[in-house]
């Protein structure tokens, strides 16, 4: 179970506001990295201190980029916080990460919560969350990210090479890419997902077992979780392309929809899984079922061909006096005739119903 | 499983609007199949370079309908976007064959993606499913296809032999006449799966097995793919027939609403079918019930019979002394008498409990 | 299984608006009756050509009514059509007997589907469905049927004997009335089927068996084909009264109101039968559970007794040289004496667990 | 099953706003009581013939209260829908007593219909409905109930002792106090079908049976029924308090909020005991798949331990010529060890299994 | 059950705004405290009397809030609702302890009833749950609690300590403050209830048994009760947020929409807790299944090596004059081999079909 309501409990009693990080603390030392860029130039930077971001701030003809790897480090959000003017509500909620995906427009900003799951380690393990927080104005753009992973850098590569729309762009198409990659992890995540569920599916009709239900039973409780971060998601999605705020261009909304639709791909897929899962779990158990008829069948046919023939053999066990049968010559050789064809009739019924 | 989630794998990381082609390979060579035709006269050509579309673009009292079969020359597409003004969107989501069924409005043309779904060549594979696009604008139109097949070729035929309105009509009644032509798939299709729900249904009346189990979970994991599929084909079409877009005549209005009403037709089947599937699965688990039952039905008559007769022959084929029964002459016999009558009484009571 | 999805493969292929009449053939010969009337006169006529209606077509001070019973002669449905201005699509609506429940309003007249549903010859058949098209003007209203019924036969005779506002109202009423008489069918074919579902409930108590589950399974699939058929029935009903056309007049609103909670009562009894379906096939598939429990309960009772019983039998079967019990005068008798009270034993066991 | 439909057939074919009387006949002569009132005085009448109330209808300043109770009487309604202009529909509504939950405006009076259930006289049967009809208009309000019962008399004493606001209000206010009185019936009703549900909660604990099963299926249907009313309630009640009809003052609005937040609370209980009887069933079929496994393993446990003393005794039973056991002296008692140490190591088995 | 019913059956037939305390009478005397506040002063005081308030009533510049412990003094109530101008439909409210939480604008004043839900003393039982009631207008407030707790000590902390910006903030930030505290008080009771549900987990895949099941229903009816009271919570602060009223001050927003966001994760972790025990709930049938599996097997395995032999034994034990075998001198080892190579090809064969 992934105890997402534990970390909840840090803050009450708290005043609204308070900065607390909730969530496991990922790295030694919080990474900044700096990226300033318009169509013509590109500079990059690994900041210290947060200082360091001052003089990029006033700049109007490019966009700044400041990606924030860690987050345990209150008093570095707390500057940034101050020098981009964020409310302290927003972050705070950058803080908890636990929040639900959603986008709030602050009017100087937005803000916009998004998880990235990642597979565990070992099989069979819960999905690693992440929380990615965007936050972006007229020339900035700041993430903010759990701990340190390459999920960015085919966006700065990008940026570098100046490859697609993006140089010429603001900070909402970045926002917008910066989206999209992250809601690309989804359909890796899915496929991987998907794979398990083929390999179930396999295992289901080859050998089902007590294991092959607690498989199930576990890939339906990550959906759960995927579901439940998917749903807001494309909310989020939605109500980023609907907003009417002047900080996004309407060149952006036509992608935007683009990621809309996907987000509506990834919950028919997860929907899809989920009603496959279903389907599995109804096969596993009439598997089951079907399993105990075969061993009921095993026995009773057994028991009915052995029965009568015990019955028999006890009938000439007996030991009265007068029993003629006894004393014929080839009464055992007869007993073994009759024994033989009740068996071999007894045979033929269960063959006449199927069952052998 | 279909794995369309795997597709989308090959784009991430790429640019918005990056030309990938998705989706098998089906033909050696794109093959483009144009028409132009008003009331009077109709022309046809098989082009081999883009170029030749060239001069036909520009008349404005014909319609030009251009049909490419086969996807993955990518050249050839941009060439064509280039011509017709395409968003390179638009042209991303042609070549991605995973898309949902939409309609989307970019001012001087209208959008459109459909699914059209053909049976596998073995029995219980999954459908085979095929992305159509459709681009038209106030004189033209272009249909996209992954696969040569003879879909268009009916539509073809009515405009050679000037059938119906369809001359008369302009680049929305074209693309009216080939949602219609790809939605009357969808009844072929379905009366086909209606087929085998039929006569899985008497197997399993007849003979359920573990094997009718696999196949009507097959059956309802196709129903699942085609009411993904449905669901927004319905969307698109509503939201093509509700459109204020100068493209759409008045006119063919009507038709759409009757395209409308048979997506409805098409989702109302798919509901009735699944909801068929549920009773026939509740079926086949009853009916593997009822046949343990009736194993252990036997199972206890047999020993219920054959016990108490073999406990009898059992007393008497003890040892003891003194046993005054074993010496009566008729001891034997009486036994037998006894026997028998145990055995009988057993049978009625089985039968008064309604079990033979 | 209602093979609805046939029909409409005939069609395939042709441009819209073709007249093909797909479903059976009931008639030899289309019926078509004509009745106009007002409130001073009624005239009642059987038409043999479309011609005679031309007279009568005219007469805006009294409605003319054209009812058609069987709907295979095409060039007579086109005649109509060219007389009262019907559209092709309405038309091809009317002849093709597969439509969901619907109203369409042309302008000029508004167009209604109903499904009309008769219960088969033989007990457990599938409901024999008959789709009932009006349409109405200002001045007219012709009704289309498939097959020859006494269905209208009360209206006429109301009409006749001018009883209650029938003939003081327009065609909009004479439509309400005709709604008003189908409607009343579904209560009549509801009660049936209650009825049926009262025996099946019977019947699950004193003898549940594999027919009462086919039975249920049966009830529950034409309820699932009344459901398709009763919500959009509401829809139709709903859109009709909200209309804002010209050709309703709004004293008929209050009836229309009125017919509305009726198509609302039937869909409450609808579900309702569902649920109770539902409860019946759990408590079935419970009952067969408990049979199950019952039979394993006698087995294992017989088994419990006998096989001590057998055993000590045995045990005195053995030929050991040396065993004192067998020298024992009162040996026998003691072993009888043990047997009876080990079955004794047994047998109060059972009743205390409750088994007996 | 509560035959509701039954009533609707006995108006098939009537033109609409025919009076017929739908529903049992409860008492011999309706009876009519009549009370007027305002802030200074109350009268107080039972009627006896409907010109009575003539006098009474005039009165500005005043409530006039008129309750029926019986509604077979078809030629008073006809009387007393003159005297108040009520519209045919209304009146047939009134007289048909299978009407689901509705308000109606007409303009110069506001038409209410509910539903009261009463427990049934003895255990386990189907609630009993009873319809109450308000009509209520400026001065006037008029109930109607099938039966005579002491619905109203708190109601009547609440007036006579001026107690709370009645006195004071108009006739809205009366008619949201006679609505207030039914919904409180709801209460009692609820609570003690909860007791039932209690009762059958414990007894599936201690003593689950066939019987159980049945009661828990009753119960369920019966909230199958109350739903069916309540929905429909919570609608007419929130439609009363949305109206912007002039009958209605403003006053009484929070009053109507106050009634309104009780349908919502009968709701939320209904579905919670709905959701209960379902866990409730979940539990019935696990206690009896449960039991299954325990008589199994009794039948498993007897045959474990005595089949292989069976055969062991068996073969001593032989009759080999030459078997040197035989001649042992202390053979017989050797054997009875290996099979108490059979039996024991068998027992012991079962135990490790945690079967016993 | 929560027998939340009962309750409201003392109040039937009395007139609207009738104050009756229904719930139980925790405290032996109300408790009320009294707190004002502005940005520069805190005063404290525990009151006796409800006159004391009145000169705390008329400050404009400080906020009052007086905090009610203990419900069931009447006297104190109506005192409190005359001094502050409550409406007798808030009083009875309040008094009665059954409501769902919801949010009524009376234009003065703002009432708000939230559930705060606590653990039972001992394991299993039922949730206690306590109403708490707000009513708050421009310049105080005033809580109602039904018993003494601990619930509003950090808030009055932080009033005293000035900690965030409570003392600079309105009545409206301290009903924020107030409902924020019970709803974190929901996400330590998950995490509780979480806690149960992963015990149960384990339990249920090491030793499953009846009381497993029983835990689990437990926990899915606490579920469905706290499902009963969070969507309503969810409505009442979407409520308070939208609303014009202007008690609510804009810089509000932004905090109840903080709020309303943790509602929503509330519902979301409820939700995802029902499915979990629903998954829990299938393993645990399919585990009784699998059971039922296992003891078959054991049992066939035995029947199906013994009963052959035992058939073995019967045959050499009959008594013919004439049996060939019975000379033989190694006859009786010969019959050993025989059974030896029976029993293990049998157990061969178990093995083969995976059943040891």
């Amino acid at each position: 179970m992934q105890k997402n309501y534990r970390t909840r409990i840090a803050k009450t009693g708290l005043p609204p506001g308070s900065l607390v990080h909730v969530g496991e603390r990922h790295t030694e030392q919080p990474l900044l990295s700096l990226m300033v860029y318009n169509e013509q130039v590109v500079k990059e930077k690994t900041l210290t201190v947060i200082e360091e971001c001052r003089g990029f701030q006033e700049q109007e003809e490019a966009v700044t980029w400041i990606h924030v790897e860690g987050l345990h480090d209150i008093g570095l959000m707390e500057q940034l916080g101050a020098l981009y003017h964020l409310h302290p509500l927003t972050l705070e909620d950058i803080l908890y990460t636990d929040q639900r995906p959603k986008m709030e427009d602050f009017g100087n900003y937005i803000y916009i919560v998004l998880k990235d799951f990642s597979l565990p380690p070992e099989a069979g393990g819960p999905l690693l969350p992440e929380q990615i927080s965007i936050v972006f104005g007229p020339h900035f753009l700041i993430s903010f990210q759990e701990k340190q992973s390459p999920l960015m850098e085919p966006i700065r590569e990008r940026i570098r090479a100046a490859r697609g729309r993006i140089r010429k762009a603001g900070a909402d198409y970045l926002a917008y890419t910066i989206i999209d990659a992250i809601i690309d992890q989804y359909f890796i995540l899915l496929e991987k997902l998907g794979e398990n569920i083929e390999s179930m599916e396999d295992q289901l009709v080859t050998r089902p077992g007590r294991d092959t239900l607690l498989a199930i039973q576990n890939i339906k409780r990550e959906m759960i979780y995927l579901r439940r971060s998917v749903w807001p998601l494309r909310e989020a999605v939605s109500s980023l392309q609907r907003t009417d705020s002047p900080l996004m261009d309407a060149a952006t909304d036509l992608y935007l929809k683009d990621v809309y639709d996907h987000t509506i791909q990834i919950i028919d897929t997860v929907e899809t899984y989920r009603d496959m899962l279903s389907g599995m779990l109804d096969i596993y158990l009439s598997s089951v079922s079907n399993r105990l008829n075969e061993v009921m069948k095993v026995l009773t046919i057994i028991a009915t061909i052995f029965m009568p023939l015990t019955f028999l053999a006890g009938v000439y066990g007996m030991n009265f006096k007068y029993m003629p049968e006894l004393e014929w010559h080839w009464g055992y050789f007869m007993v073994w005739g009759i024994m033989i064809s009740v068996a071999l009739s007894m045979l033929h019924y269960f063959r006449r119903k199927n069952w052998l």
